[in-house]
């Protein structure tokens, strides 16, 4: 990675994602990608010429690293906080992305009216997990609206994935368990069928934190819940499973 | 146990349950209880005083179970099949449990009819996993109405309970992962809100193939996805967990 192609602003960093030599703009005081972004990555089935759209893109983690990842034709970003699609799109332009990743400012509860139905084969989404009065109220609103539903609610992302999605298109999520129950009735009511579930657990004996959700619109009711992802073997130890997702 | 307290016909034996010195009898031409049911009695909480129903209850295993593990006050057991329903008769009456346990002959899908709406603080239910037309038919007419949707469906179970619960009444079902979107949408419309789960895995490193949840009659949304139950620690030999859930 040359951190010189990289036009970076006050208080910027540029982070290896350790994938094709690729690199990402963040700012700690703003928002940094999780984990939960690396496993939706790797969680993801594109086929080659499949066209993605990520909902809520933030610094644009997930395009970025799908690109790297996957076979897929395109992929589209979509975020509604301008400072975050802009760095988005500075770091597409500093790992010579521009002709495959576009980033797009805008609204996920009216994407469907920005990208027209039915013109994606993908549309992935790492939403905010908190549902609207829920936990504590940060003070930093990049923070905040990345992690509570400030902006727009579990329904709103199904409603548009629903209407974004091909025939037989795919979803993916990345979510808490807690709000299992809502998200597979939400999905369902949108006729995104739940396919394909994974939970992820910090250590092998203790309850999951994360869940990797994947739907197909429009298919029959039939899910395989997979084999866990355990996230450390000891503590501070990463399992075999997530050294091969994070790529080294 | 003493056998010579169990009435037994053509075909039949007793057999151990380890708990309470507790003796079932079952007929291996017919249907046996498997792992599924010892689990559920294991994953229900019963306080002391609730009263307690169990649909589909076959030969008696999990009420007979839930008597040894809980301080419940009373169990019920509902089934179709008369001569099931008899074993499981002739079973409480081997254990001495005709006070604690009564066993009707009933249709699941008329339960509410027989006993009445909000009658009770817990169901558990292992219903058939297979939905109508799927599977090997099987030309044993006990087996197959225990493992097939024959004669009453996912729908039927949560509609008759959600009748049938008082209000914050707990359901307690063991079923397959493969329908779980299926059973989460069902349990939602009939306001049985998900509200514990844990998968159950044969290896720490398989896809689980049994699923536990937990639902309450009116309750908020919110889920807790335990920490999975893994059955065999190598082959051939049970982990810790599945022994503390037997008994032994």
């Amino acid at each position: 990675m040359n951190p010189d192609a990289f036009e970076l602003r006050e208080g910027e960093r540029v982070d290896e994602l350790e994938r094709n030599d690729y690199g990402i703009i963040q700012d700690p005081k703003r928002f940094c990608f999780g984990m939960d972004a690396v496993l939706l990555s790797g969680f993801v089935r594109v086929r080659p010429q499949d066209v993605c759209l990520d909902l809520g893109t933030g610094t644009g983690i997930i395009p970025i690293l799908m690109e790297a990842k996957t076979e897929g034709a395109h992929f589209t970003g979509l975020e509604i906080q301008e400072e975050s699609a802009d760095m988005a799109r500075r770091s597409v332009a500093g790992n010579g992305l521009t002709d495959k990743i576009d980033i797009v400012t805008g609204d996920i509860k009216v994407a469907s009216e920005i990208f027209g139905a039915s013109s994606f084969n993908i549309v992935t989404v790492n939403p905010p997990y908190m549902a609207g009065g829920e936990g504590l109220i940060n003070d930093n609103p990049a923070k905040y609206i990345a992690r509570h539903e400030a902006l727009c609610t579990l329904d709103d992302v199904l409603r548009e994935s629903s209407r974004l999605l091909k025939p037989g298109g795919r979803f993916f999520m990345v979510h808490r368990p807690n709000r299992l129950a809502e998200i597979m009735c939400t999905m369902c009511a949108h006729r995104i069928e739940p396919k394909r579930m994974k939970f992820v657990q910090p250590f092998v004996d203790k309850k999951p934190n994360m869940v990797l959700i994947e739907g197909i619109l429009g298919a029959g009711r039939e899910v395989i819940v997979e084999e866990p992802v355990i996230v450390y073997e000891s503590p501070g130890k990463y399992t075999r499973m997530i050294h091969d997702i994070y790529g080294y």
